[in-house]
């Protein structure tokens, strides 16, 4: 049997691993059998030697065996799970699930908690009054049941490996490796054991991948990876460049994208959120790639989406109140502060960084940079124009939201820099890039 | 400033360290303020994306900088230090060091303990009835001054960065980087703060190095380190394709060293230790390499060096009758098994294993597996023909010595596979590849 010095130094030389090795490193280093300076030698030489697609789908089959399985769904349909990679102003859990569902399918949403520029989608349903994120398995599988969707939190550790993973890699600055984020996302997809995964991988600035090339070689990856595992998987690649749609924050984000499900079209997110909802439709066989769309438009004029929105929300105890009228959630959540950003000239809006952006919002009070922190539901940005439209000096470019006690004049001063102008016309990117369908 | 996680991730992206980064990195790492995963991470880091010369010199002298120095020598002489990379039968420094102090410089030599193939040379002296090796810095120093030539074990850590690094290194398959090699041995030498340091560098299949290019760019850094310190040194690279000599153990090897100071020209060893010696004589400026050499013939001639080595001896406590009848000192460790082995087939020997050599060593008792293991003073391997001998069925080529109660016949049958045979006359390799003078 090999010795973990063996295994490490067989990565050094850029050399494949066995099946065999992988499944030895990980139950291993979840025993605590394999040290973390180990763990983390191996990882860096991961990063920089990379892995075999081979090796990928192993360590995540080891990955994904590392703990018991939670959850296990019955056979009375079809389970969609999707996964993003995260960006700023992602909210399109909360307009795909109750989509999906209306048309028919299952889709049991676990979900993490926010660290950065935002709360993450359980963070930002908590806005809503009395909803409840943990769940037991029973009543989870339960609303899934009767809402035909569901989002909860995590209890407990779903993938150990993972959680010891993950938490090395981000202080050895060994998060940057497709194989490991691969492997990190899929073993959780793989664990929840849904029937199919519509992967949402992010492009640009504002999102992990930074380019296009990487952005669909993790997406291939996870695709081959979560097929292997016996579930059916696609990914769509969409624009990051940008924040997605017109809110940036918590309640904010409810707001727009209960505003979504009551037919509105929000620019950017529009695009993306429908296109999420069909190919998730598509993955289990609902129809053809059109039959799917108009079944998602279809969903939000009918208003059925909305009912199930209204459903989960009042099984996980919320107030569903909020479902025909959002405006009570801006009530709820009013910020001590609002704050306009004017344009400083006129032109076309070139860009909109999703980083800077993303700064702001945390600093705002929206996100958290360390785990424990409170979120300001209340805080976050509110978009007035956005790339492509055409504004003069002193147009209203935007509204900061917060109940912090902050220096609201020097935060609007680093966001005037998130706009970029030109003179002339700008060529609007797609938001969907790509659709990446089975391998 | 910066942090561990962006030290670690500018290594990983191929970047080049400040001098204050890696200050800040040894300084963190030796108090315990950087982890051993995050070091690990790096140390990987560094394995596949080098360091610069100038990197290596600022790890090195922040690594000797890590402890408090532990000897000043005096202004009133050449204080010179050698170090040796490793290889199988090395016991040049027996020989060297009171040459040299024949000759008129000081060799303050502090050594390791061995963990391999045989004893390090502190603990092949202690098959000297008497002789200590842990000495307190004054009677180091009164030894050196007296005798004009010391060996006595480290006391304390010398240098705290490399005792954590070097122990990191060794679980963490961090071993094989040029830069990290370097400074390990580096620092130690800076710290000892001799004069001028002679490094012999091994190439061959028993030594780290295994080709002459690795030993010659490792070779040429450390000279370049040791003179950004203000150390005047040379390297010499020397063949480690065949044991050093004709003896692989303990008292066997002290007593080889001993013939040699009476004159007794070993094969492979003299041209080595000759050299070694020289190359130390040169660097303190006694002469010419011509009158180097020609002093070096003449202490051993003269019996100066071994009256040095009698002096040495006695002043460390030993029995310094056995510089006069090293024969003693194999009745002393006599083995209770001495067995012979035999050629198994006419023909020109043509290579005799390095590494096998040592495996059997090591089983024969001679050296150590772990740290606390016993050494058997009277294992080892005597040769009697040697690489380039021609030798009939059945001549005698070695003698197998040990205390130890093993299957020597199995040890012996795995032995016969450490010779090679050829038909046609051999051509030697030099023992000597190459000196390298000042960068």
């Amino acid at each position: 049997m090999i010795t973990a010095y063996e295994f490490i130094d067989k990565k050094r030389r850029g050399m494949e691993h066995t099946p065999e090795e992988i499944r030895f490193f990980i139950n291993g280093y979840v025993k605590g059998e394999i040290t973390d300076y180990q763990a983390a030698a191996w990882l860096m030489a991961v990063c920089l030697n990379g892995m075999t697609d081979r090796e990928t789908v192993e360590l995540t089959l080891a990955m994904a065996h590392s703990g018991n399985n939670m959850y296990s769904f019955g056979t009375d349909g079809f389970y969609c799970d999707k996964h993003s990679t995260g960006g700023v102003g992602d909210k399109v859990t909360l307009f795909a699930a109750p989509v999906c569902a209306a048309c028919g399918i299952y889709v049991p949403k676990m979900s993490g908690r926010g660290l950065g520029f935002t709360g993450g989608t359980i963070d930002k349903l908590e806005a809503v009054p009395g909803f409840e994120t943990a769940l037991e398995e029973e009543r989870f599988l339960s609303v899934v049941k009767k809402a035909g969707c569901a989002v909860a939190g995590q209890t407990g550790t779903l993938v150990p490996a993972d959680k010891k993973l993950y938490a090395l890699r981000s202080v050895t600055a060994t998060t940057e490796s497709i194989p490991l984020i691969c492997s990190s996302i899929m073993s959780k997809k793989i664990v929840m054991g849904a029937d199919g995964v519509v992967l949402d991988v992010k492009v640009g600035d504002g999102a992990f991948m930074k380019d296009e090339e990487s952005a669909e070689k993790l997406a291939r990856l996870m695709i081959s990876v979560g097929e292997a595992a016996g579930q059916k998987c696609s990914a769509v690649l969409t624009d990051m460049s940008k924040p997605l749609g017109y809110t940036v924050g918590n309640a904010v984000e409810v707001i727009e994208a209960i505003e979504a499900l009551h037919g509105k079209d929000v620019p950017s997110f529009h695009e993306v959120a429908y296109e999420i909802s069909a190919q998730m439709l598509l993955l289990s066989g609902y129809g053809t790639e059109d039959e799917c769309r108009a079944a998602v438009e279809n969903a939000v004029k009918s208003g059925a989406a909305l009912e199930r929105m209204r459903t989960m929300i009042a099984l996980q105890g919320g107030d569903a109140r909020i479902c025909d009228d959002p405006s009570l959630l801006g009530e709820i959540h009013k910020a001590k502060t609002e704050y306009p950003v004017y344009a400083r000239q006129d032109g076309y809006i070139s860009g909109i960084s999703c980083e800077k952006t993303g700064m702001v919002s945390l600093k705002l009070g929206a996100g958290r940079e360390n785990k424990t922190d409170p979120i300001d539901m209340s805080a976050g940005i509110v978009f007035s124009a956005f790339v492509g439209d055409h504004v003069k000096k002193g147009d209203l470019l935007a509204t900061l939201r917060t109940s912090r006690d902050i220096d609201i004049e020097d935060i609007a001063s680093e966001f005037s820099a998130v706009f970029g102008y030109c003179e002339n016309e700008v060529i609007k990117r797609k938001n969907v890039i790509k659709v990446i369908k089975s391998c």
